[in-house]
């Protein structure tokens, strides 16, 4: 099965990946911020019982955040197949992950249950299909807190209601590039929407990637919240793209300059950041979506992107690496990786 | 005939040229800086009616600054076989230039006459015996303007004497990169030697390349400045030897890492400063010196290190080229040379 990160989708060439995922809460339990262990453990139970109905339910493991290492932890994180709110839950966080890492039901994160439905691309219309079947299956087995005008409960007010978040995560150089993120970053906000780093919210934009997501989650269907996310994103992809083939068309030197420059020190590198090599990545793809750089897949490069975190490398050697060590292997990586790009 | 640049000497690791240079002046003459055009028309006349007893004379051209084209004069200077001052004579200087430019006989820049001989490496011995055979010969047909206790009078009091100033240019990156510089200056400075930039006094040290040479030419034999020169230029290579080795063995990843991203940026690079080519070339450079980069001559970088300056790639179009042009046209040069290193 192919994981969403090696997956081609949709507008690839700006959308990385497409996410929605539904904040669900079982009545007769406390929010997770005020349960006690015992508390946990009682719904964790509750949830992985109602699990056992699902048909598909032998590509499910279930995993709890105390019996993975911390380096584990976080490299789950890195894949963004949880969240950096489940890792900090040790005692009474766990997750239910599909085989094929599309899917994954976090459970007792800030809300009881999460459902998070990741594809690779623009793809809303399978993202809402799958979330919105779990969902239900979830619901007919569980007692989901629910308020006849509020709609679904949620620990945190921002949630009500829906519980939905959508989000694409784009790649937006260009604009980046060229001083439109403040103006973005304000329009989006002014319609409902917003746009944070690449772990969500309070997490830095690294590599030009960034979350687009709904802000509100009351008072509109779900079709509606996506549909409307989905017409922005378009715009967005337009926008970046118009600015690629100006940067293509008026700055031809400095553009190829920079997006070479990147790749000759990715190629040569000995000692590298994850920081640094981020940014180089994200050129490095601006140069294959202008198609100056040619016999390497977006996929590649999301993978080799979640491949040079520190977490991940340091699950490769399944030890501790100090912080130099991790910069060598990291060079090492990204080097093997892209020995054979001219 | 191979040019200096493109050959090889003792102790290329570190030493890249030597320099012999023996400042001249004729009696009856004004110095060049009071002098009249046709005072300077006369004396180059002169000069050449000596130079016609020259065995060898057929080797030598003769060439007019006012006669090149500023691309060209630039471009002399950038080889090194003319000096800024001669440049900026437009009206009165001029020189003869054996065809393997070893011997430079300037006319007309501070002095009446420069006599400049340039070998690879380190090579006191021969630039010692090519200028004194020049100077012989020159003294033989010509009236020099000598004073029983001062000896060989020149237009700058600090030339008085022997007339002569002796270099090595040294390439001494790890000295440079450890902090030694200040430490070698001072000590430098204290007896009688000086440490100066890439084209002479008052240039600017490019490419950790200095140029160190006697600072006083009187009072002692010609002999005794170029052997004690000589003795303090072994120690500063035995030195940024010992640099070098330690950087290998106690900070090797740092060391690999910078020599091998400055090649990185030096092959893929599209756009590329003068300045910043001899930086990363520097790095090459210290990285054939430490074993780590092979397949390369000496000789190749320092020919590539002039070949990239402005001028030179301009004479190559024999024709102005804007300062991006210029860049691009760098670029491309060094890509080309270092394609098959790896």
């Amino acid at each position: 099965m192919t994981k969403w990160f090696e997956g081609s989708g949709p507008e690839e060439d700006v959308v990385v990946s497409t996410r929605i995922r539904i904040a669900r809460n079982l009545e007769g339990y406390r929010f997770p911020h005020r349960m006690s262990i015992e508390e946990s453990e009682k719904l964790t139970q509750e949830v992985l019982d109602a699990m056992k109905n699902l048909s598909d339910k032998s590509n499910y493991k279930f995993i709890r955040i105390r019996d993975l290492n911390p380096i584990e932890r976080i490299s789950y994180m890195e894949k963004h197949l949880i969240s950096p709110g489940l890792v900090q839950k040790v005692n009474m966080g766990s997750f239910l992950l599909r085989d094929d890492e599309v899917i994954t039901v976090m459970i007792n994160e800030e809300d009881h249950l999460r459902i998070q439905v990741l594809f690779p691309g623009l793809n809303f219309e399978e993202g809402w299909e799958y979330s919105n079947e779990m969902d239900s299956f979830l619901e007919d087995h569980l007692n989901f807190a629910f308020h006849e005008e509020f709609g679904y409960l949620t620990a945190c007010p921002t949630n009500v209601g829906t519980g939905l978040r959508a989000s694409a995560m784009v790649h937006i150089p260009s604009l980046a590039m060229s001083g439109h993120m403040g103006y973005l970053i304000q329009g989006l906000n002014k319609i409902g929407l917003t746009i944070r780093g690449l772990y969500g919210e309070g997490t830095e934009a690294l590599g030009n990637l960034y979350q687009i997501s709904n802000q509100t989650t009351l008072g509109e269907k779900e079709e509606k919240i996506i549909e409307k996310l989905k017409n922005v994103i378009i715009q967005v992809i337009n926008k970046e793209r118009d600015m690629r083939e100006s940067l293509f068309n008026n700055q031809r030197y400095q553009l190829e300059n920079m997006v070479f420059r990147s790749l000759g020190i990715l190629k040569y590198a000995r000692l590298i950041s994850s920081k640094e090599a981020m940014s180089h990545l994200s050129n490095v793809r601006l140069g294959m979506e202008v198609g100056i750089i040619k016999d390497i897949k977006f996929s590649d490069i999301t993978e080799l992107m979640i491949e040079i975190q520190p977490a991940s490398i340091q699950e490769k050697f399944n030890m501790e690496l100090d912080n130099e060590r991790i910069d060598v292997e990291r060079a090492n990586i990204i080097r093997e990786r892209l020995k054979h790009i001219e």
